[in-house]
């Protein structure tokens, strides 16, 4: 069978990085071209030291893209959306990692983003990044959308209560622990090691821009809110959620168990973590990393009647590259896990 | 004017080492004795290698201590409540460190701590031990209990809203990530530098005791429930409570400085963090590590009624050792600050 | 093919779990059995959390062990040693993780490990387990013995200036940075993460064991000594040696990346890294954490004679179980890099 | 008496920092002015967050700088050099904690700092800034230059061994361990936390300008050369130098205890840290953060000749703030711990 051609645009970056990582040992795959236009002309291993010995691929310039069979914008958000036109020409299909595509309303984006959309047109083309709640229109799809991280944290472990109505809808309140990859490559005074190191930064307490996806996926019927907020803490990949709510009535252990096991018994990259004992009782980003699972566990608190749903992915894996090569082995009608069988580390 | 003779019962861990070192430097403090079982005859530096040259004293047995003016306990809990009698023979006046004596109300303990309290007939004897809320009575007390680390960080955030019935008491939701001086001093798989170090770890998502102490110290005519979890981060000493809450009817932001600066305006301790710019917008524990402040800042969703009040402590500091200093020198007419001056270091 | 039948004894510590991660993906290999006599009847995931999904492999005791193929020994120190005669009934082939028959001379057994050794006669059995320095012998061993992790960086280090007698022997000095998970999975005060967290621990500034194997393998002629330290550092995985030599006469830059690149410019696993600028201008771990990568790099004392030659690997990896798989395959004939394809992550 | 009135040219970086934290609590200083170009006007919290509420001062211009007693220089290395005229009218005595008058010799600023100096007349006026191989001639000096942090622990560890004639002055191998706050407070690429966080860097392993110290200082009647590498690890403040000398004839451990006591025994700084057990039986950085300590131990190696050196300090307090604060006091003849007095943190 030929290998699909693809090209990453926007491949120095952490995600453009994590993608060709994945890409170059995936057994379908032929890179062909990855762009980087401060880089241009440079080995891959000048920004992803990981990848010396891997590849002999140089950087190019976003103006000697060549056609592909699929194209993966792993530009700074923004781009996407104001160069679509010349990328379709480019990629007969495409996977955007930016938030240039994920809502499917453009009143959100102006609500969330401050700023008009240039394409609202597009929006419905494009087709929303997480496999577990859209598996069957991926399968048909030409153009995905990849979800932000903390969003797919906090969707994929509400979305067994909010699809069966069970909780109450504007009561929910979830604090992410985040580590410092979210930001990008980019250095600035807010990642210098003396004063990241060892940090707790509410760095966004309130008005986060991922909820509108979270308030897109998770209204199913009726109105949603979910109080949200970020805590950036000493950690580089991983992102933790924790989700506080309130049932509409009791919900047992048990009912938990059934309720999360049905909807992702046979997910290939949802594991549901929760012992009795021992020091693996709930998920850990860091027991997960480099891997594309998301890990979900619960807890019921013994003297209210809030549920503590807690899960944990890798933001560049599940939370980025890892769900958009999820995304694409569904469009090609591959295992959905091919080239993303690293099972991660431990210790570490 | 003579010092003041002081003993430490249990001194040789975290918060006994955090004691002496305080003690040591106070000008009105002789430090007498201080007692650990297991290095009895040791110098104390062979614990806390920071006190090399800064002092001679060894440890001794609890069976060799000697009356003093005042006893501070660091004893692991349940011990001063089986033994309070001989400590009351010992010290003239009494800092318990543990939780023995933190709640009012004997069925308190057996809800949250699940056993039956030893001496509930002296529970009324110990004033609660945050001087922001207790300092008249602190004034006069011969007895004191420190309060717990998380106990502390939450009720200083909240107090100025419950105080006030501003927001709905049933409603919030407190996120603590606590570092792991927090477990004390003794080694376990948990603490296990392979497995703690870089992680994220939900280790009490419901079922916190501190819940106890916010809810007593909180529930000002009407009752409150404070729905509550703690997660461990890589980090040894501090405290982030990220506290969310919902107000009966809109507070603006002035309302919140007002609030804040009307409550805790004259406090030595407490400073109210909130920048517009910059990376030091909000409290962080690092940046007060090794002082007796509480910093405390706040945002509102820009997108839905809540607030969330973040505060930031040492729980080595005002989350136990420093406190009990504070409130040491609150017993004495000493100023508050006596002893606690050092004003944490940065870059750190 | 029908798959090659291996077990592991002693699983449930870090090599061991590391091994198995290996072996569960490695194409040729069926894991038949894995013991642990603590966990006995548990789930592996209950020691390698990482494994969860991954196999429903349950840990077995050493008494249930029955015959493989090949049997790899994970266990503490001076267990192998004692109870080979039942392992070789097990196993048709043996690789042995532990210590206990890398020195080809009972003597320096006495020397290093103060004791002496159980099976003297056996000691020529057993290959040492470098592959760059054995690959020919290991093409036709039944018997080889894992490499200590820090011997591992430092020997690769220098092999190709001591193999071709160009510095010298006695005034190397070579110290060794490593991680946490260097000391195994068993908690203790020294690992305790408060005081573990943020160390810089001369844990062994002078007489480490691993000496004994660097003097062995780098002896090709005359004696030499290593002056060799070793520093904790707050990382759970990697070790990075830094290697001062003094060589008999100037080596140029042009005389040093000839020297590397013959003698490793063929090496699978072995990386020359020596970058004009940037920040991945030498070796560093944690670029190669879960990797069975050594990677190399040099650099010239403008003021002075000296070289300084840095390496890094994982210890878990190139330094015990990812190296013992690159054994395995050497042993049976398949590419040496079966089943270690892992690039690594960045950033981590 | 009337306080000292002091000044800081260059306060906003971590270096000034650390002064203004000393100089604030110091009991005979009066803290007059404190400049930043870039932060002219703003309050110094703004920079020194941990600085809230311990002063209201506001940075200044250089422009706006007025006489005053003492002044600290605490700029980027060059512009005190260039400005000193200016400088020396404004200050009667100056301390620089710039690299720019450290050097006796002009020929090794070109050696080592590849540029001539600007005024190489005026180096005699500066003492090297090490109080414990200079006390008597600060005790008369009005011109100090502060000692750079990797030359002050390294000088610090061998100064007895060299005194006293007693290792081969070519053979010594330094390595040191350094924190990221070494960098200063400009963010970069290396210091992207990203990239910085869990790194083991070469970022100097050989030609590092701190040779220049070691050689001027210890070059006691005979010329020496120190084999200097220094390394990068995930820690904001501290250096820990692991240094491997080869004594003349052999000293036996009462030889070197003998030695450093004779040497040390009255600094009110240094510390003797060699335990027969236990974790704290060396030097460790993290133990002395915040203080002026410089702790020194030694190891035999058992295998060789070699003796093994180890030294901590904070590389902002004994390397740069604290010794320049140390150095006052001596100028001033106050007790030379005078506002030094704090002891570090156990754990952190």
């Amino acid at each position: 069978m030929s290998r699909i051609t693809v090209a990453i645009a926007g491949a120095s970056g952490y995600t453009g990085g994590e993608l060709l990582r994945l890409l170059l040992f995936h057994p379908h795959v032929e890179v062909t071209q990855v762009t980087s236009e401060r880089l241009a002309g440079k080995f891959v291993h000048k920004a992803h030291p990981n990848l010396r010995k891997a590849t002999s691929l140089r950087f190019c310039s976003l103006a000697e893209l060549e056609p592909c069979d699929l194209l993966f914008l792993a530009l700074p958000h923004g781009e996407a959306m104001h160069n679509i036109d010349a990328f379709m020409q480019k990629g007969r299909r495409i996977i955007d990692l930016s938030a240039d595509f994920r809502l499917n309303d453009a009143a959100a984006y102006e609500k969330w983003y401050r700023t008009p959309h240039a394409r609202p047109e597009l929006l419905h083309k494009f087709i929303y990044g997480i496999p577990e709640l859209h598996r069957q229109e991926m399968q048909q799809a030409t153009h995905i959308s990849s979800a932000g991280c903390n969003a797919t944290a906090t969707i994929l472990a509400l979305y067994p209560l909010f699809k069966n109505g069970l909780v109450e809808p504007e009561r929910t309140v979830v604090e992410v622990k985040v580590g410092s990859s979210e930001g990008g490559n980019r250095a600035s005074t807010a990642s210098h090691h003396p004063e990241r190191s060892g940090c707790v930064r509410s760095f966004m307490p309130a008005g986060h821009r991922h909820v509108a996806e979270m308030v897109q996926e998770l209204d199913l019927g009726a109105p949603v809110h979910i109080h949200f907020s970020a805590t950036s803490i000493d950690m580089v990949r991983g992102v933790l959620a924790t989700c506080h709510v309130f049932p509409k009535s009791e919900l047992t252990e048990k009912d938990l168990w059934k309720l999360y096991r049905r909807e992702y018994g046979r997910e290939p990259f949802i594991r549901i973590v929760k012992e009795k004992d021992g020091i693996y009782r709930y998920p850990e980003p860091k027991l997960l990393i480099g891997t594309n699972f998301c890990d979900i566990g619960f807890e019921r608190d013994p003297h209210s009647n809030r549920l503590v749903i807690i899960s944990a992915i890798d933001n560049l894996m599940k939370g980025a590259a890892g769900q958009a090569v999820q995304a694409f082995n569904l469009m090609h009608g591959f295992p959905e896990n091919t080239g993303l069988e690293f099972p991660g580390l431990h210790p570490v």
